[in-house]
């Protein structure tokens, strides 16, 4: 936190690689996070949270393409206390393939007594039980480009090469003044820190609104990368940015454009069917004491609305491109019924 | 604040009464809160705050009657300590006319440390400086009975006989559920108390949107001290409850009866022109630290939509009964530019 009051994201992460040329066995290299993994099907498993944005990338990543049968899933309770994520929603409270209970275990696995942020998305190698990466703006990248070989037959193309440029550029301003903005507009403890976090997201927000009128998706005419980092953050908001990190201009629901495009995307196998507001909800609201001491989990918003038609098959696109939407969500890894509404459904 | 978490109001007041048939001189009675004072034109000042819902009842009841001239006001500012709202506002921070810069003093001229709430809306003596009335719930029923030979000629009958029992029943359940429900959701110290809370004042916003679907007025075919009770709360609703009290199922502005309602009585004369968001909102997100500990103020919501057409003409419906609406806001009593929708213009 800056003296201005205003909220500056630590992003120093674990940067290995898992490449699909590294040499298998591994890792290789002289330092961590400068070292690479073989892609293994089978070796790594992904630790996520419902809860988090940052983590929900991942996960929906993993399901478009298909990645379930090679790279697990553990997935963190929703709230945690100041040293780390926990699996406290696993049974006897320990993730059963890693055997720990502390995210936390796996980063000392890896850095004995490592000093930063106990984060998800982090991918684990299960034989040592220590984090490969933390970093999470990398790791769907690799989930798309170095596992092809091992892609369900019509994974979509979520970083195709022709709109690289488009979808980096896009993502960077998505990912500093809306993934990052609502945080900037939540963690201040100023009041022009505040206020120029808002200004700042909002003109994001309103330039978004105006770019998705006429186009289905935010680069090209296929779901990518791009969406997909969106988003995590747009699903959140009415439940969360709006009240508790006071993003109030409107709430998504109240923005024409931005609320089709995000019903569109929720009701797309892999975003929905990923999304958990009741752990959502919980987490914010819970762990963030200096913001809502009483902890108390707000009944609203009504979400009925994420439901009904968009309309946005008027604007053309091809969702997958070339390939196909993703099968069921395996029964082992399906949200709750009652923790989103298509939860409990068919779709769900 | 019981132990269950659930809010609980202090609802003692000191309950003296002003009524047109008592002795000249006074005050008259054996108990503090058993008096009655007379009505005499210039003898009052009515303290109020813009920021505080109670209070706001009375600014506009005294607007729409016309007892501008009669009984003088004093507005304190949005912004209070444990102890006492303060004449902030004010040059030198003292209001001018009873020369004391914390409520409390009035409170104190009346009952030496008096020990309950230093609240608004209060009845001044302005002679003694002394507290006549604190008793919210009455203030405005005696401003409509008591004073009519002071009233404005066309002032509105606020307060029927024919409707009287009507206006007191619906009064009695908008108090406890919506007026006073909005507290017991925000002041809820756990996830239980909240829960019913919550119900609660959802059950009875969806009796309003029921019942307010196919009449103009919430009595009979006017506006009614019924519509003067429940406006401060759904004006203050978007603003401050939805986010800072966690009433977030939806927003009035998704609610198209009560919203439209809303509009309505704000493009009023003595509705929107006494209403002051600017100082609600610093009210509510400055003051309560157990909930909001940043006291950051939020810079939404957009307010655009107050002065969008609402269409409830076509219910039918006599606004001012007999009478007619009350003149433009006196010069030294303007909400100031910026601080409503219509403030700065002519209607302002």
């Amino acid at each position: 936190m800056a003296d201005t009051g205003e909220f500056v994201r630590d992003a120093r992460y674990i940067t290995d690689r898992i490449t699909a040329d590294a040499p298998p066995g591994g890792p290789t290299g002289e330092r961590i996070g400068e070292m690479v993994w073989p892609v293994q099907p089978g070796r790594y498993r992904l630790a996520a949270a419902r809860a988090c944005p940052w983590a929900h990338r991942t996960v929906i990543v993993r399901r478009l393409l298909g990645l379930e049968g090679v790279i697990s899933l553990a997935l963190a309770a929703p709230t945690h206390d100041e040293r780390s994520w926990t699996f406290d929603l696993d049974p006897g409270g320990v993730d059963p393939v890693l055997g720990i209970h502390r995210l936390q275990q796996a980063y000392f696995a890896r850095v004995p007594d490592y000093p930063l942020g106990i984060t998800v998305p982090a991918v684990v190698d299960v034989p040592t039980g220590a984090v490969v990466t933390n970093d999470f703006a990398r790791i769907t990248l690799d989930f798309s480009s170095q596992w092809r070989a091992h892609q369900r037959p019509g994974a979509p193309d979520l970083y195709p090469e022709a709109h690289r440029d488009e979808i980096d550029e896009v993502s960077r301003r998505v990912y500093t003044e809306v993934n990052n903005g609502v945080y900037r507009c939540g963690f201040a403890t100023s009041q022009d820190a505040y206020d120029a976090a808002y200004e700042r997201l909002w003109t994001a927000l309103d330039w978004l609104e105006e770019r998705l009128a006429t186009r289905r998706y935010l680069v090209g005419d296929t779901i990518t990368e791009a969406d997909v980092r969106l988003y995590p953050t747009l699903v959140r908001f009415d439940a969360v940015y709006h009240g508790h990190f006071k993003c109030n201009r409107q709430k998504i629901a109240e923005l024409p454009v931005l609320w089709a495009y995000l019903r569109d995307l929720f009701q797309t196998p892999g975003f929905g069917d990923t999304t958990d507001f009741v752990q959502i909800k919980q987490h914010y609201y819970i762990v963030h004491t200096g913001i809502n001491p009483t902890q108390v989990v707000p009944r609203g918003p009504d979400l009925a609305g994420f439901l009904t038609p968009h309309g946005r098959e008027s604007l053309g696109g091809r969702p997958w491109g070339d390939g196909t939407p993703p099968g069921p969500v395996p029964s082992g890894e399906r949200v709750p019924a009652g923790h989103n509404p298509l939860s409990g459904t068919d779709a769900g």
